[in-house]
C-alpha cells in the first residue's frame, strides 16, 4: 500500500547504523556480547555538578516557560565561553539558547533559506545535514571532504547561500587547519559552523568560525563536551540583526528551552570546564590506542584524526558496501559499527568507529575485527 | 537596511502578546504592580511527585539518547490513560513522544503536507497554527471558529488534507460537542485534533477525536494538565503507518526526547492525576469567578467557556484595536491582557484573560478593567 506522505520526507532516509543498533539490541537479548562502537555519544554520564544544579533548579521549582531566547545568565556564559576559549568579543545578544543544535539547524535554515537556494556541506558529513536543508526546499551540494576548501569554490554558484562546516568533524574525527578557515570565510556564501566537537581534540587548539569573520555564524550545544546528549541543550551565536527573527520563530515553533535544563547549562559552563577536559584527555588515550589498534591489522588512517571520537576507515578494498560488511562484523563478531555510507556517498566503503567505550572493549574490539577480516579475506 | 531573509519566515509575524509581557516587566522593574492575565501558562509549580521522579532519573545517570519514539514505558503508559479516559483501544506502538506538542506538530506536518496544500483552522485559533502549516509550504484555510462544522463545508476542497481543531479551544475556551465531533470526523480531510487543554474542563467531559475516527492523528502533552509547561513534553497518537515515518522524522530532526523528562512524563500519567483533578477543580472556580467578574463589568460572554483557563471578550463597539486597548488598560491599570489579534483576523476586537492566577488577583483585575472602561467609555 503507497500512502500519501510529502514528497521532500520520502528522500529522508533512516540511519543504516539504527538498523545496526537494533540487530546488536536484539542479538544481545539472545545472550550475545556486543561491543558498541556505533554510536556517536559520550559515554560517560553527565559530571554530578551539572547534575545537581538540575535538580536544585526543580526543587526551586523552575518549570515555566522561559525567555524564547534562553535566560539572560546563559546567554552571558555562553559568550564569556567564547570569548575566552577563542579570544573574541561577542555580545551575550548575539546568543539564542535552543532544545539542542538540531532545533537551531532547524530554526536557522528556515530563516535563512529559499526553495532552491544551495548549501555547500562536505561528503562525508553528518547524516541528518541534508535533511534539514531538504526541509526548506532548499538543495544540498556535496564537495569531496579531502581538498574541500579548495575544490569548493568549483562549486559556489549564484545560489549558494550557505557553507556549513563541522570541524572536527563526525564522521572523520579530522579538522581544518587555520588557512583552511581562512580561505573559507573570505569566499562570499555565509559560514555556518557546527563547532559541537570543539573541545573534543589534541594537540592545536580547535579554531571558531568567529575568529576569521565576525559574520560566520555558530551552532553549538552542550551534548558532547559536556555529556550531556539527553538534555537537549544547544545554542546559536549570530549576527545581532538574526536575533530578532529568531526569537520570533523559536516563539512560534518550541516556545523556549526547558528552564531547568538551562539552568544545568549554565552550571556546565562555569564549573564543569575541568570535568571536560578530564573526559577530553581519556578520549585522546582511547584515539590512540583506537588508531593503533586499526594499524595493527591492516587499516591505518591517513591522515590521523585528532578531534571528535571517531576513526573512518576505508574497506572499499575488502568491501565496497559498508552495510552488508558492518552487518557481517556485528553477525560474527558481535563488534558493532556504523557503515560509512550513512554520511554520504564518499562515506561507502568506509566504516566509522567511534571510541565512546573502554579501552579494554575498544582493544577487544578492534581484535575480534582483525581476526574477521583475516579469515574472511586474506 | 533590508536583510535577505527567506520569505516565508518574513510572513511569521511576533506575538502581540509578548510586546504586552514586554512592556508590563518594563512598568514592574519601574515599581508598578501588575497583574498578569495574559500569559496561557499555569501558574502553579509542577506537582512534587513529578519534579522527584526527574530528580531521580538524573541521580541514576539518565542522561543519554532515548529511543526516537521515546522510552517504552511512556509509550505504554499514554495509551494507557488514553485508553481509560476515553474508552479506547490505542496500541503503545501508536504513541510518538516529542519535546513538546510544538515538534510534534512540526514533524507531523512536514510528513503529511506537500506545497499547496491547504489546511482548515478555525478563526480564532492557537496563534502558532499557522506558522506550523506555512513552514511546510502548505496554506491556512480559516473558517469562523462560530457555526464551525457547518460552515466549513464550504471551505472544502481538493486541496484539503487536514482539519486542524483545538476542544477545548485556545482563546475561547470553548468546546465542541460530541455531535459536532463526530461531523467533522465523517469529512474527508484527516482530523489531527489538538488535546492540550483535555482534563481542564468542567461539566460534560471532553471527548477524543479518536473516539469519533480511528484515523483521527492526537497532538498532546504534560504542559497544561501537569502544570510543565517548561518541562516541553508532548506526544502524537498517529495510525499505525505513520510511525515509521514519524521515527525517521524524529531521528534527522531532534535526535530523541530528553529521558528524565520522559521518566517525570511517566510519572505524572501514573501518580499525580489526583494533582491535576485539584489543579482542575481551582480553574473552575476560577473560570467563576471571572465570567462573574466579567459581566458584572458589562462584559458577558457567550456561550460561556467550560474549559482550557481563558475567558474571550469582546470589547469591539468599545474599541476595535485590541492592542490598542490592551496597552491602554496595561498602562493605565497594571492589568496585563492578550490582544485578541493575535489569534486571527477574528480575534481583533476581542481581548483573552487568562485566569492562571489567584482569585484576589482574579477579581482586582476585572475590577480594574472595570473602572477603566467606565471612565474612558460611559
Amino acid at each position: 500500500m503507497k500512502y500519501n506522505f510529502s514528497r521532500k520526507t520520502q528522500q529522508i532516509q533512516p540511519f543504516l547504523v539504527m538498523d545496526i543498533l537494533k540487530k546488536a539490541k536484539s542479538l544481545e537479548r539472545d545472550g550475545k556480547e556486543i561491543i558498541h562502537l556505533e554510536l556517536g555519544e559520550p559515554d560517560f554520564k553527565t559530571p554530578k555538578v551539572i547534575i545537581e544544579s538540575a535538580k536544585d533548579a526543580l526543587s526551586n521549582g523552575e518549570t515555566h516557560y522561559t525567555n524564547s531566547l534562553g535566560i539572560s545568565e546563559l546567554r552571558l556564559s555562553i559568550s564569556e565561553y567564547y570569548n575566552q576559549t577563542y579570544n573574541l568579543k561577542i555580545s551575550p545578544n548575539r546568543v539564542v539558547v535552543t532544545s539542542g543544535t538540531s532545533p537551531a539547524m532547524l530554526i536557522l535554515f528556515q530563516l535563512m533559506l529559499e526553495e532552491d537556494d544551495e548549501v555547500i556541506i562536505s561528503d562525508p558529513h553528518y547524516a541528518c545535514y541534508p535533511s534539514f536543508i531538504s526541509s526548506t526546499g532548499a538543495k544540498t551540494i556535496l564537495v569531496p571532504y579531502k581538498n574541500f576548501s579548495t575544490e569548493i569554490t568549483d562549486f559556489i554558484t549564484d545560489k549558494t547561500k550557505v557553507i556549513l562546516i563541522n570541524s572536527p568533524s563526525n564522521p572523520t574525527g579530522t579538522r581544518f587547519s587555520n588557512e583552511e578557515l581562512k580561505k573559507l570565510s573570505k569566499l562570499k556564501p555565509t559560514i555556518v559552523s557546527d563547532e559541537i566537537y570543539h573541545g573534543i581534540s589534541t594537540g592545536i587548539r580547535d579554531y571558531s568560525a568567529l575568529e576569521f569573520s565576525d559574520n560566520s555564524i555558530i551552532i553549538n550545544g552542550f551534548s558532547k563536551l559536556f555529556a550531556m546528549t539527553g538534555w537537549r541543550l544547544g545554542y546559536m551565536i549570530v549576527p545581532e540583526h538574526y536575533v530578532r527573527r529568531l526569537e520570533i520563530l523559536q516563539q512560534n515553533f518550541f516556545i523556549s528551552p526547558n528552564p531547568f535544563v538551562q539552568r544545568a547549562g549554565i552550571t556546565a559552563l562555569q564549573k564543569a570546564i575541568p570535568q571536560a577536559k578530564l573526559m577530553n584527555d581519556i578520549y585522546t588515550d582511547r584515539r590512540k590506542l583506537a588508531l593503533e589498534g586499526l594499524e595493527s591489522i591492516g587499516l591505518p588512517i591517513n591522515p590521523h584524526p585528532d578531534g571528535a571520537f571517531y576513526a573512518f576507515f576505508d574497506i572499499s578494498n575488502l568491501e565496497k558496501n559498508s552495510m552488508k560488511l558492518a552487518s557481517e562484523i556485528l553477525t560474527s563478531t558481535g563488534v558493532a559499527l556504523a557503515p560509512g555510507k550513512d554520511f554520504g556517498p564518499k562515506g561507502e566503503g568506509h566504516l566509522r568507529l567511534s571510541y565512546c567505550n573502554s579501552n579494554e572493549n575498544i582493544e577487544k574490539g578492534i581484535n575480534l575485527i582483525g581476526k574477521f577480516l583475516k579469515e574472511k579475506y586474506l
